[in-house]
């Protein structure tokens, strides 16, 4: 279905702790309604920048839960689902895919390196046979400079041709644009999305999706304006904007800095925590950084 | 307790899957019993080798469980009990301490790249602290190679200060034996194992507490006869013959290699079995492997 397909931005939404690092779904949930109403057209919950890994299989199925229980459409829900263990990745997607949510994002399975694409696409058949369901829209993830194992090309070819209609797009978080426009070229038929904003104009020309982005937490607008006026004639400014604005943040640890940032956009400290391994910001680093993204054109909401 | 101590060979116990994939308990316990009757000190469950980030949290809890139900001592375990969640290393740990088992031995959390030594401390100290067990023995599991995140040196030396007797050992997979010996002679109230046999008789002539092998799955007499015979004449033949019979099964790829020789080892074809990613060898590689193996010293029991 068109209208409920999602395009456009796309956010990984970053999770909030509480002080003894539990997840505090109240501010979770308050994060993605500010995010809805300041552009943002979908959340992909529980990505790298929402600390999944560091969450458990029933922390992911409990916060989903009560994100949709506060309301919040499942149609604009991409949860992250991938898992190291098949049975993990099962359940964590029939539960999205159960609830309605209109696709998931997966990462391979990461922890055993330099696999094949025939191990690959073993797992990613079994997971669709085992979640056994026809709503099921996937969405690869691939941003193997941090998983380890990447989605080979030759498993995208695989998987659209096994299961087309399931395999419905791809992230690519390579920051390697020839590599997304061949996707783009070779698969018109998959919602193909840049992992960062900075490639949202030079895909959008090429048919790609929209973007799914780290720092869409904190510039949604600015995001949200690339893509409105894409076709205007301050499209080229706006995408500027939208970069310098990532650039001012990604000399920071990601993570951690776009916390801190959201610390001071919703005016509570405690939005800087991080779980380990991850590292919080210090206020050393947070005032220059908060400054610095001004300077580059954040606003406050 | 010197006596319940963990030393000498250990086996990352390999895990077999029924028809459906799902573990095989009597299988697992069969295996066990074998390795013990057949030169094994203790089983590392839930390593590498066992495919443990395959398995899913409640399965590695369930597999222990039915492995103590069948009576195997409790001492002699050395459970992996690492994940990328701190809920999920917490829990399995504080789940294996609790039932009596000999140590724990355990990966950092691995998705997240790059990440320093404050936050990997940040982690240990959390988990320790939530375990709160002063049973808990904690070995560290040094395989940056699969891992992608290593036991940084400051990690060790760090740990070893805050969390004294607690962290008892640690496993070097990093196949650097400089780095191994360096260990060795900075940590001597550590029980350092390398992570091949291959480094087995080097590491007892400098301190080493035996050694932690895939290969252990398939030749634990071999390598038992290096451990009992270190002081005699015939120590480094009885090694270069354990090493050979390690070189012929490495050129393959290592889990299926060892799932291959078990089901010839034990009769029984299913434990070729992997779950995916990895891929079970085909009988064109199996037959060469088992051949190359026994030409390389290895027997059947």
């Amino acid at each position: 279905m068109t209208d409920s397909r999602l395009r456009g931005l796309l956010v990984p939404v970053a999770t909030p702790f509480g002080a003894d690092l539990e997840p505090d779904g109240d501010s979770l949930v308050a994060h993605c309604r500010w995010l809805l109403e300041h552009g943002a057209d979908g959340l992909a919950l529980f990505g790298t920048t929402s600390e999944a890994n560091s969450l458990g299989v029933d922390e992911r199925i409990r916060l989903l839960e009560t994100v949709l229980e506060a309301g919040i459409d499942a149609r604009r829900l991409m949860p992250g689902t991938g898992a190291c263990a098949l049975v993990d990745a099962a359940k964590l997607t029939g539960h999205a895919v159960a609830h309605g949510c209109g696709g998931v994002l997966m990462l391979p399975p990461f922890y055993y390196k330099a696999v094949g694409t025939p191990g690959l696409l073993d797992f990613f058949l079994a997971l669709a046979d085992r979640v056994g369901d026809a709503r099921l829209r996937l969405y690869l993830y691939h941003i193997p400079q941090v998983a380890g194992v990447g989605i080979p090309r030759a498993l995208v070819d695989a998987l659209a041709s096994r299961i087309p209609g399931t395999l419905a797009g791809l992230k690519d978080s390579s920051g390697d644009w020839e590599h997304t426009s061949r996707l783009l070229e070779d698969h018109p038929e998959l919602d193909v999305f840049p992992g960062s904003e900075t490639f949202l104009l030079d895909g959008l020309r090429h048919g790609g999706a929209g973007c799914i982005t780290a720092t869409g937490n904190v510039n949604p607008r600015g995001i949200r304006a690339v893509l409105d006026r894409r076709d205007e004639e301050d499209a080229d400014a706006l995408q500027a904007s939208a970069t310098a604005i990532r650039r001012a943040i990604e000399a920071y640890p990601m993570i951690p800095a776009v916390k801190a940032l959201l610390a001071r956009i919703h005016g509570t400290p405690g939005w800087q925590r991080v779980r380990p391994p991850l590292v919080a910001l210090d206020e050393a680093a947070a005032t220059p950084l908060w400054r610095d993204a001004a300077a580059a054109g954040l606003g406050v909401a």
